[in-house]
């Protein structure tokens, strides 16, 4: 079967450019010195080619993210790098021995009652998110040692600091937020330091730090496409044209099928207007230069390809990824690990 | 069980808005005349509440929706108000009696191949999506009928006009719309004129279309909300605050619970910062007319409500949704018709 074979819209990996992503990334970030964050895929079949690449260890955003992991005989040194108040989701990932990233006397308490050994001082870095305030981090370690659990070290989400587009900002940013971690880090005790994703895959080789949460890397998306990074698009949505008009052609891939949060995805080779629900609305590319694209609307039943804004979300949208080499299916994936 | 029980991200929906809100469309658009549109729920047990009050037909977008409808024992008027040519899809709803949208000679052909007895002519009034233009119609309408499908009339969806501000430009505006779509049912034959949206049930009043395609009316969303309608908001998501600090709070409604091309979410009484793959934040509203909402954060493990910007695309991010009464959970409703 070939991916023109496929019923859409149709999740594609392309089995070549995740290779030639996750050998680039291995050999920046080796071992454990990497520990992929899997809500960018939500596929525990993908992670096993991670740890194939000498990953031992795993982020994960969600406790279905680690339960599933589990569930698919995986076993290795997980981190849900989210902070849980909910019992009955810490203790059924308890048993595999979990980190539980903790910000708060009450997620602390959450952890310590649900049977989690292992916890990691989630620092503010930066991002109006989750951390506790790095004054308060040696205080937080101390109170889960109290309740017996052993605290491996520290992580602090730098998420602000992913986009930033010039190079030196960047980096002083991120070694601004990186020095607040590292002194965190020299009061709580623990070997980890972990931090980062793959918008500051780079900056990370200098910051100290132990371990790169990234994810994205594995697949891409078009907005860390625009970061020039030594990465390619391993995913597309393949879609079927259903209409066309004299100045637009509609395929089959809409809100349901794609994340949106970063805007419209790419058509290749055309510029997208708009989506609906079920159809992305494209258009022969306005822009003089664009030299080699089409210069005609594709017609109805032939097939396009969408590359999404947002992998994370996208992932989560489809039941499963169909994996090819050069256009031929060579294996069909589920996506196991969406929901809660 | 009540609504502070359930694990979080919940969908959940408040039974007693839901009925008022079908008993208000209902009134408006009784029986056939209302076509209720299953993409804004995607949920087989709401189809059948649709049902009680008095709707025949659904309208669906995707064949799968249709299929799911019939697989949960549900006999009625489908129609399939978007275009197919993928044959297995089609044909696997062909033994419901099912019609299709039709909008080129492809399609046309693809509904003929897979059994397909009824067909809709689509047609464009305005939305650059799928339709044909007027002046063919009738031709495709022939070509249907040559290939022995019953043509029932017409349908066209003017979803350019749904958020139009100005009452007059709207009424005018959508009368145009209409105007091009009678004319076209006049030339195509059959006794059937569909179109329509929640945005625009009250325009229709005078149109002359002989039933509406409505869908988001029964569950709503914060962009449908700014419309003023006697529609209530019956769909949220409940959250868990897992993070709080001095400025802002942080629940577990992310990008992955929530459709959202239509932008942030709400958070009851408080202003919305950003979501992220997993996360809201929140803070207290800086609004000093924001009487009556809270001036405190919730504390760590405490709900909050969230309602989504678009209904649509956050139903198909969820595996099943909590029907409640007064926060008492009576139901459990699976979103059973989510993927394609």
């Amino acid at each position: 079967m070939f991916i023109d074979d496929l019923p859409t819209p149709a999740l594609i990996i392309d089995a070549g450019a995740l290779e030639a992503n996750l050998a680039t990334m291995a050999q920046a970030w080796p071992g454990n010195r990497l520990r992929p964050h899997v809500k960018a895929h939500k596929c525990s079949a993908l992670a096993k080619v991670q740890q194939r690449f000498g990953h031992s260890g795993f982020t994960c955003a969600t406790p279905r993210e680690i339960s599933g992991l589990a569930k698919a005989g995986i076993e290795a040194d997980f981190l849900l790098a989210n902070e849980s108040v909910d019992p009955a989701r810490l203790g059924a990932i308890a048993g595999t021995g979990a980190t539980v990233a903790v910000d708060s006397d009450e997620t602390v308490h959450a952890a310590a009652r649900a049977g989690i050994k292992n916890v990691l001082i989630d620092v503010f870095v930066g991002l109006p998110r989750c951390g506790v305030e790095p004054d308060d981090a040696a205080r937080l370690a101390d109170l889960a040692r109290s309740l017996r659990m052993n605290v491996r070290g520290v992580m602090g989400y730098e998420g602000h600091l992913m986009m930033v587009a010039d190079a030196t900002a960047k980096r002083d940013q991120v070694s601004a937020a990186m020095d607040t971690l590292r002194g965190c880090a020299e009061k709580v005790g623990g070997d980890v330091i972990s931090a980062g994703g793959t918008g500051t895959w780079r900056e990370h080789l200098d910051t100290g730090i132990t371990e790169l949460q990234a994810g994205s890397y594995a697949l891409m998306d078009t907005q860390y496409a625009t970061l020039g990074f030594p990465f390619r698009q391993a995913v597309h949505v393949v879609g079927t044209v259903i209409s066309r008009a004299a100045g637009w052609a509609v395929a089959d891939v809409g809100l349901k099928a794609l994340g949106m949060d970063h805007g419209n995805p790419e058509v290749d080779g055309y510029d997208v207007w708009f989506c609906s629900d079920e159809h992305v609305t494209f258009a022969v590319k306005r822009d003089p230069n664009a030299h080699g694209a089409p210069t005609f609307l594709p017609k109805v039943g032939e097939r396009v390809l969408v590359a999404p804004a947002h992998v994370d979300p996208t992932m989560s949208q489809h039941e499963r990824a169909w994996v090819h080499r050069d256009g031929l299916v060579v294996d069909e994936w589920a996506i196991d690990l969406r929901g809660w």
